[in-house]
């Protein structure tokens, strides 16, 4: 019931949302931004007891480092919402006209997509960050983030709500889910009538769980088994700079890449080269049993190693006999996040760009730039792994769909 | 295992199908329109089996027309291919580039879906449409139609398969499932690894079937609960014609009204004239406890009226006091398909175009003008009523993707 009435007051909620202007909107995220920073005593001090607790379940010190504050952190959720509130508003946008020869005048508009859900895991930062997309793009938006960051999203969302009482944003634009419950979670699931669209943000099991469940329409985002292929004619060059950003710039993130694979012809050759410059920053090697023959002190690969994305400091090397061999088994190992070729061949390029059924597809370059910012788009909520909808970065415009306007004198059907 | 076989084929016929030129895919679909043409006795004597099997089983009148073929509807299907070659060809569209300030530069392409299925009733039609419209869009397709018609799309099928030996479109990119089994469209549903969007096309049931039990992302179409609302300064003399025509032009399809709502002030003085009109083309009349009252003779209206899709010669009519009570009704009610405001007053009419929460809106025109052909977008695939990816008639460029092609020379990320 209560996950009714919460799904209930955002509908209504967005009903006024879909009238606002683009300054309405952005006045009320300067004013969160500001609230935020008020608040920082209180953030940290509701932030503390999460952190407190998960250190007494013995929860992993990635985990921690996600769900712990700090002022720097609450700055920068700040800081998000006043770049969310310069960025472009999207609604209003009339996409096409259609002129009927009976007269009729058919425009297709941009509107917001309704109520947003949004379920993720233990990082606070995306409470605020998914509200201001969310705001921004004049959405309602319901927040479900993982049990362990309860306390810390329950006060953020306060004092969101608090910063709009001023504003022309209703105050239930933005409600944060106030149970740990996984009922409430698929409770909220099943809420199609009241929600039009759901963002789960976070790991593969956290990603399917809501596939296998939800009624509602899904954006899957996030996971990132992302693969770079080395062609025999590539640039090592350039391929061991790339290959190293690639996997330790920042491990734990989507675009971080978790396989290689390299052309046999040159494998004897690379393999010593790229696994001592990986081991350098202590990366973990796993390999195929090729790559096992020529290095003989890596760690045989199991097939659930093709599967996974690592989020850490390990990467798997596979050795294929050419591109096609290449192209399988990335199409039939990966996400379908991002991945890379290194070759100095246009036609061999031109063909993994089309042939891998990926959202971003790279030439000589590290997988690390598939993010909203680097693509230029401002902020995002997430990567889309799916086709429908949005692939790739999402940001504002993603969150919004099309109405058809249609205004007559009088017309009826031949 | 056989539904499994025939969607790794589809897989690997779509890899093929994305490389091909729009000349090549409008070759095919000529091809197969010829294909239809020379074997107009095949279909008719696969058909009907079909119908004489649903005749012995008593099916209702309506479903006998869908299904039973004659000559004209096989030139109609014929032609409808040969009309979806002259369409544009989206694929491979530049969508939008952005140059990184590092050189990168990143591309937006239109690019096909993949594998689509599309889960179907008993209208043969259905197979070679949708064919049409999967192939020029540069997907391989799965079609499961109804039981009923199961001969009639194995037939169609295997004519249309056989027009692409002689052109460069694979055999598989076109597929109809052997099997009147329902444990087989269970397990289609289920091929997520494999297809990348399900269409459901047909009733209510159909659709809630499948967003119940598919593991793929599902476009919804086609339930029309159309709602026509007629304001207390409505033009009479617009407004009878236009509900008439809703109702009456074709009343067994989804675009054509169900519910009448009238404001309460010309009650009165307009259901008298509306009725009259109505049962003059014997539509029945249900009505809510105030039309009953004024017209006594009507029946009155259960809550599951106002749920209902009839598409028959049915309507239910409601009185309400203003636009709010019928803005709030339409929002509680439809299913978000086509509705319509008949007023003078420009304010209330806008009002209504925002705050319906549906894929087609309408100010003073029928509702049957929801449709791929009347938009201007030449055929259709069938209306989504849902907000994902596409909204209203869909046509080619909704069985369609993105993906970003990002060329460097050994960018890595800062």
């Amino acid at each position: 019931m209560v996950i009714e009435e919460t799904c209930k007051k955002a509908k209504v909620a967005s009903v006024q949302m879909a009238k606002l202007s683009a300054d309405q909107k952005n006045r009320a995220l300067c004013q969160m931004a500001d609230a935020l920073e008020a608040n920082i005593e209180k953030i940290l001090v509701a932030n503390a007891i999460d952190v407190k607790a998960a250190e007494a379940k013995g929860v992993k010190a990635s985990l921690l480092d996600r769900l712990a504050l700090n002022p720097k952190k609450i700055y920068n959720m700040a800081n998000e919402l006043r770049e969310v509130s310069t960025l472009a508003d999207p609604i209003g946008t009339v996409l096409s006209v259609y002129t009927h020869p009976n007269g009729l005048i058919i425009k297709q508009l941009c509107v917001p997509m309704g109520v947003v859900g949004v379920i993720y895991e233990s990082r606070p930062n995306v409470t605020s960050d998914s509200a201001g997309i969310c705001i921004k793009s004049g959405n309602a938006v319901i927040l479900r983030g993982g049990s362990d960051a309860l306390q810390s999203n329950l006060c953020i969302g306060k004092i969101l709500q608090e910063a709009l009482i001023e504003t022309d944003v209703p105050v239930n634009a933005i409600q944060v889910i106030n149970s740990p419950d996984r009922k409430a979670v698929e409770e909220l699931m099943s809420m199609r009538q009241y929600i039009d669209v759901l963002v789960p943000r976070g790991g593969a099991d956290l990603i399917n769980t809501v596939i296998e469940k939800s009624k509602i329409p899904v954006i899957e985002t996030g996971t990132g088994n992302c693969h770079i292929y080395v062609e025999e004619d590539a640039n090592l060059e350039m391929a061991i700079p790339i290959i190293i950003n690639a996997k330790i710039q920042r491990p734990g993130v989507c675009n971080a890449v978790e396989k290689l694979l390299v052309n046999s012809n040159i494998a004897k050759a690379f393999l010593p080269k790229i696994i001592t410059e990986l081991r350098n920053y202590k990366v973990e090697i796993r390999g195929d049993q090729e790559t096992c023959q020529i290095m003989p002190d890596v760690k045989e690969a199991t097939e659930q190693d093709w599967h996974t994305e690592y989020l850490d400091l390990i990467i798997s090397i596979k050795i294929v006999k050419d591109i096609s061999e290449a192209i399988a088994h990335i199409n039939k190992y990966s996400t379908k996040h991002s991945e890379s070729i290194i070759t100095k061949d246009a036609t061999k390029a031109s063909r993994f760009l089309q042939e891998i059924d990926s959202a971003a597809v790279y030439w000589n370059a590290s997988t690390r730039f598939t993010d909203g910012n680097q693509f230029g788009l401002g902020t995002e909520i997430g990567i889309s792994t799916q086709k429908l909808h949005a692939r790739g970065p999402m940001s504002i415009q993603h969150l919004t769909t099309t109405k058809h306007v249609i205004e007559g004198n009088g017309q009826i059907r031949e």
